[in-house]
């Protein structure tokens, strides 16, 4: 148990920006919605997975909509109580504590500020350990849990209750209530016990949110590295490529942002060209037409000079970056995780093979 | 206490589509579906008013979209059950009986449907005495009483729940889900207890819809009346007008049937010309541009030999009907609910005049 501040949530916010892998959306607004709460009503509490009980109620908090339309909507500060009684009322015992659903962009902050507001702790665990694009996609469908009953409001005041026969439904009748209310709604979905989270959640997210936004902020400091070395070294990651864009092509289909990056390598990459296709979250990297990493280990695109994250919505001709691939959550490489996110389920014609197997052999430098 | 059972269904659909005043939706589909459910589970016990405690929880049954897509989709007979759990378990206790909340339709009949699938009792009480197009247009509204919790479930089993700051945000959440679910759904709202039902309903409208339809079977078996003068005086009714209908002007606007039918007088109306206007229900009655007749009295158009209303959907060139003007229920007539459903509300440029006034001085014959 401690305690998340102003400066721990800008370190996580800068760290689920890498996480988000490329989506997420922006984490700038969700900081701000976060940081208002905790100066308004003091810090939050972080419990550890470990120090809930099995039979808690907990409820992961997000937004669902376009996180530009949260910008431009008042953020009342009141729909969280009103999700908080929402649920309570449903399950007719009061929830035990908030969580996040998925590290990256503005759902890494906004249970923050509703645990925030609510005066409950936030429990130091998701359901992704990244960002991906559709509700389905946490490790918790893969231990038998379900969206619903998931609840909806909005800084109105109107709230929504759903229990669907798939998670699909819920998706369906969601994103038609999110038009209806704007655009933009804070939701609870996966209400789940101490017991379900401690088995299937990805442990400890946060703190490492919070623990490579401080480094990436100090990846500068190092003594005896370059920057790019600590950086590759506090976070794990693969180096995949480095280069300049030289093209950005993009396409809206069905609610998604799909699209295609194209870098002209640069440094020991002169010569050759990388790739990284993105739907939301960023799907492959290859250099040379060769695969280098796919979903679900992480692919980021981070700046070259500030190891700053840049998402898919920012990427621009000219920009330099380098293409890091970090291993995902080991959960996401079972046969039940790829059903779900694997790189055919995105319509990535290839088996998944780890980050790790596919660099061996000298492609990436780590 | 009764019950009710095929036959008494059959006559209350046929009283209902009277009180409809043009509107509800064609009966018979909502006719199929309350005796195959009573078919299947036995006739329904049917509670006058009084016999319900104060406390009791007591829920309408209606159906939200469009009639037609209810007769093409499979009618689960499972809804209502889901209906039931979700309000129950929404609510902490269970349901003690339904109610309708319009006679008119097929909201007339599903009520039925629901209570004999659940095995409740239902109340002899509804919130219209009439049908209303838009769902506050309803008397519990004067008394204060709000649509949600409303729940909304379709075919498939997804359920949803509504809490809205206003009855116009609960219009627009529900239609959208509505739309999401395939365009016709089963829903529950105003759920209210026993004393708001008795301060408010419209005390015995199924037993008024079963006397209604019972005597419009019979209306040619009087002795010492015409079948008209039977009909006048089993209903109450003003006859307005008797014609042949020469046009039909219809528009879809915002969800809604707007039109007018025009009518060449024959009898003792011949060379007069009447008009009817309506949005999904009768709006008002004129003849030679004189108003006999204003929203919230009803105005019913009915089959001159066979005395069985024509609803605004069934409305076709050459058809022979009278114009009949029955008084609404006295709570429409105070200010709070000629707010809500007179003239005025509907764009009609008038005073609310009661029926029995404007028919003063012999233009209609009793």
């Amino acid at each position: 148990m401690r305690k998340i501040g102003i400066q721990e949530i800008e370190d996580i916010a800068l760290g689920a920006a890498l996480l988000g892998a490329g989506g997420g959306g922006d984490p700038y607004i969700g900081k701000l919605v976060a940081i208002s709460a905790v100066q308004a009503c003091g810090p939050v509490t972080l419990l550890d997975p470990e120090e809930v009980p099995d039979d808690a109620l907990l409820v992961p908090i997000a937004m669902m909509g376009a996180p530009t339309v949260l910008m431009e909507k008042a953020t009342g500060g009141d729909e969280y109580r009103v999700l908080y009684e929402t649920v309570s009322a449903f399950f007719g015992r009061p929830v035990f504590a908030f969580m996040p659903m998925e590290a990256g962009g503005v759902n890494s902050m906004l249970p923050i500020a509703a645990a925030a507001r609510l005066g409950l702790p936030l429990v130091d665990c998701d359901g992704m350990g990244r960002a991906f694009p559709e509700l389905q996609m946490v490790t918790f469908t893969i231990g038998g849990a379900s969206a619903t009953p998931m609840a909806l409001v909005d800084e109105k005041g109107n709230s929504t209750i759903f229990r669907t026969v798939t998670n699909k439904w819920t998706e369906e009748l969601a994103r038609a209530v999110t038009m209806a209310c704007g655009g933009s709604v804070s939701i609870s979905l996966y209400p789940m016990d101490g017991k379900m989270m401690k088995s299937y959640g990805v442990h400890g997210i946060i703190t490492r949110s919070e623990t490579l936004g401080s480094a990436i902020r100090r990846v500068k400091e190092a003594a005896d590295q370059t920057p790019e070395e600590a950086f590759l070294s506090i976070t794990g990651g693969f180096r995949l490529f480095r280069g300049k864009i030289g093209d950005v092509r993009r396409e809206v289909r069905g609610g998604f942002n799909f699209g295609k990056v194209v870098l002209e390598g640069i440094g020991e990459y002169r010569g050759k060209t990388g790739a990284v296709e993105f739907q939301n979250e960023n799907l492959t990297a290859s250099v040379e037409g060769e695969l280098l990493a796919t979903t679900p280990d992480l692919i980021c695109l981070v700046d070259t000079e500030t190891f700053i994250p840049v998402p898919t919505d920012a990427l621009k001709y000219g920009k330099r970056v380098m293409v890091v691939g970090l291993p995902c959550f080991p959960l996401w490489r079972t046969p039940e995780g790829l059903a779900l996110v694997g790189p055919r389920y995105f319509g990535v014609d290839t088996d998944y093979i780890p980050l790790e197997e596919r660099c061996k052999g000298g492609r990436a430098n780590v």
